[in-house]
């Protein structure tokens, strides 16, 4: 049948990617130095392969075929036009074009490097003025409707649209500009961790315990150390994560572990029956974040989780917790206060970050914007929005790496992940009898239960907004999250 | 140019086998259970890749016309020499073949493992009976002169043949025989390291430090924990070994590192710009067992090893150690008794088991022995040669997986390994002035650089017997390697 034959290519495809993953894996995890040049070249070879089957035209007639085939159930037919969605959007590129790309990333990845070294973005001006105008064209060959920015969102979040992103940070500009603006003028509660020091292997013990409270399944993952974390899947059977240390912050590794374990947690639940088929993915980096996000801010920040762990904490660390208490953990996890680098950012300031980086790049493809002025609307934005100098060039524009890999469009997804959390979290709260007190007995399983059975089971059989509307009765809301913060800050700035 | 399109396929091959290793690496240290079936998927794809590419006729043709272009240089013209002979191999399976010994080598694995349970050879014998079938079929596939049993060793020892092997075994036979005889009447000194604790950590620092004395590249590899030590490769900058902890025997993991570290500088010094082409591969597996045995036997179980050494092992386990010597060190790794299992035999009885194995094969091979006769051949031949009992089948037929896998004819090259290794190391005591005293100051670096200039840089340029005459002056040759150990017996066995 042939439905079986798209089936088996699809596969085949991700035995090919998956592979790749785990080359890539190794690579940040095992890999010696002197592996590095061949390793990228059979990384090459491997792309190739990917690419050629998925473009291949044979394939691209055979999904035509399941497209107009009426004997498909329900799923079938929804993997079919995913995977045509995915195979038309792969033709738009010409060879010319992903040629010129990809040589033009190596060149803007060097240069981003080299202005990194020197703290200077003229540096890297030239190579991101390229990749601009590459994008500008590729937002042409993928094609839009009524704004360019869309086709390049469309990669990272399929749906998504200035218009939608637009209102979401209407809601950031608004009323969370009006709490930040309230929470500075509280007294700030003192973080009684900071200024201590926290041995490696206790802080990694205490990850492995989280991860396994949370319901990560350490015989399909395990988790390594490496210089960023990140999560990396290879099928549902082996989802792994990685973590760093910081021995002068104990919230450091514990936050990230819990991030990509949110990440994992969605990997996992994935139904291994659907492997290598668009019901076998993830649906965005949206929902994606929405994942790692639910669980590391809207439970592990919450009270509820510190009143659940911060005795295994003093277990762990008994003198520099002696005489505090689960509320000066929950504390220490949720001030607030504007800063320069993103990554590092609260809960609250992180979305005018990110907010400052979309407006610059919807500028930059509309033409409203060109990149010899980028660095001063950089600036000035962050003068404007967080009310902070930016000192130099790689506090401030050449901080992240995403334009020197020519990622243009994704910034968002980080924001929407943030909101997507909040909202389920709501309606898990609504669904879950009890929740806050499951979770401050450290039963987090039907928590995650819950995600795997509403969200996780499906992959890419619903879209982020179609599924957000079954699970919570309406698309994605600003509000929830603002409502949100705004409970928890009450409960930390108690003024 | 035509050579360039040549070189270019090769390297593709090997960036997917290569790939592949990554794979099955990370399967031995890494991999969580439940990840297994699917990684099985992705090899199978990978595999599949590089087979077709490999033998795609358009290759082969490539091959045959550069075989005939006189305008190539002598190395040029010796990769396409290999590469042609490797296609021609392949070729000569046809698919059916193909299939069929795959699916009957996954029963007998499972048979295999099932008759280990039940410690009973019946339960694996059908499934073995099949595979000799198959491999009688191969031969006659691949074809052969002389001997069936010399297409089959030529898949893992090009060019060895029965004649050469039986010539080298009639060594064994007769002189080692002698030999076990007279060690056997002399009186056995004490092992004074048996019965102690030695703490894994300290086991593994020490085998760290040894493997830099070897030379071998941290830059350029890593050493890990796996169930089984083996040594793999992606390329000459990425060369990993792996051990195992036995905190009962603190010469186990220390003589598997260094044996691993032997197959590793091989790898290690074959040259970067050789990669993917016969130059940049090992000769074959009886040659690479060379290398790892002339480390850990000839040096690493020598006089002058021990007095190097002494002190760190005696650093690392001060206890242990209190009052011992290099000398009772030297005698611990070198005392010789008759024993069941292979893996566990000492330096001369190790060839009898070798040589029992040989003699099975081939006789099973030729028809002169069926597989439901071979338990009670095997364990006479157990009693003829070593004078010991075989109790039961695990400890004795069943001992070994490589059957099971379908490798017949790769037994002889592990002595092949010791007897290449003694005249390897022979000649290098030659060439490097004051080898033994080099080693005894823990200078190992000229015999590392000497073999690498000697042997590892040609890759597969040179065969196995062409390659020894270059620098020994003659094919290998058994009485080297007896004479190694009758020296080195005569020090341990002071009768």
């Amino acid at each position: 049948m042939r439905y079986g034959e798209y089936v088996e290519k699809c596969r085949k495809v991700a035995d090919v990617q998956n592979a790749m993953a785990v080359l890539q894996w190794d690579q940040e995890v095992n890999m010696p130095p002197k592996g590095a040049e061949v390793r990228s070249n059979q990384l090459a070879t491997l792309s190739v392969i990917a690419h050629e089957w998925s473009t291949d035209p044979a394939y691209g007639a055979l999904l035509q075929e399941l497209n107009e085939d009426d004997s498909l159930s329900w799923e079938q037919k929804r993997n079919v036009q995913e995977s045509l969605r995915d195979y038309k959007r792969r033709l738009s590129y010409d060879k010319h074009f992903v040629e010129q790309l990809s040589r033009t990333v190596s060149r803007a990845f060097n240069a981003w490097q080299q202005a990194r070294k020197k703290n200077d973005f003229n540096v890297f001006a030239p190579a991101l003025t390229e990749i601009v105008a590459l994008k500008r064209i590729e937002a042409g060959l993928v094609g839009y409707e009524q704004h360019p920015y869309n086709a390049l969102m469309d990669e990272y979040e399929p749906g998504a649209t200035v218009r939608m992103v637009d209102r979401l940070f209407s809601g950031v500009k608004g009323s969370l500009s009006t709490l930040l603006e309230k929470v500075r003028n509280l007294p700030r509660p003192v973080n009684v961790f900071a200024g201590k020091q926290f041995a490696k292997q206790a802080q990694w013990d205490l990850c492995i315990g989280f991860l396994k409270q949370m319901g990560y399944d350490f015989d399909a993952g395990r988790q390594d150390y490496a210089p960023h974390p990140f999560c990396i899947n290879f099928s549902s059977g082996d989802v792994r994560v990685t973590t760093r240390a910081n021995e002068s912050d104990v919230f450091d590794m514990l936050s990230s572990s819990i991030h990509e374990g949110g990440h994992a947690l969605y990997e996992q639940g994935l139904l291994p029956e659907n492997y290598g088929l668009p019901a076998g993915y993830a649906i965005s980096l949206g929902v994606h974040e929405s994942q790692s996000r639910l669980w590391e801010n809207n439970v592990g920040r919450s009270e509820a989780f510190w009143k659940a762990n911060f005795e295994k904490l003093k277990q762990a660390f008994p003198e520099q917790c002696a005489g505090l208490t689960a509320r000066d953990a929950f504390v220490a996890n949720n001030l607030v206060q504007p800063s320069l680098i993103r990554v590092q950012a609260d809960e609250l300031t992180y979305h005018f970050h990110i907010m400052i980086r979309y407006e610059l790049e919807k500028a930059l493809i509309t033409g409203d914007l060109q990149v010899k002025d980028l660095k001063e609307a950089w600036n000035a934005s962050y003068k404007k929005y967080l009310d902070i100098e930016v000192p130099d060039d790689n506090r401030g524009v050449l901080q992240d790496i995403h334009w020197a890999h020519g990622s243009i469009g994704y910034f968002a997804t980080y924001s929407l992940g943030s909101f997507y959390a909040a909202q389920y979290y709501r309606q898990a709260e609504k669904d879950i009898p009890g929740l806050a007190g499951l979770i401050e007995q450290g039963d987090f399983l039907p928590l995650k239960q819950w995600l795997n059975e509403k969200l996780h089971r499906y992959g890419r059989l619903y879209g982020a907004e179609e599924i957000c509307t079954r699970i919570t009765g309406e698309g994605l809301n600003y509000d929830h999250f603002h409502r949100y913060l705004e409970d928890k800050l009450s409960r930390v700035y108690i003024g």
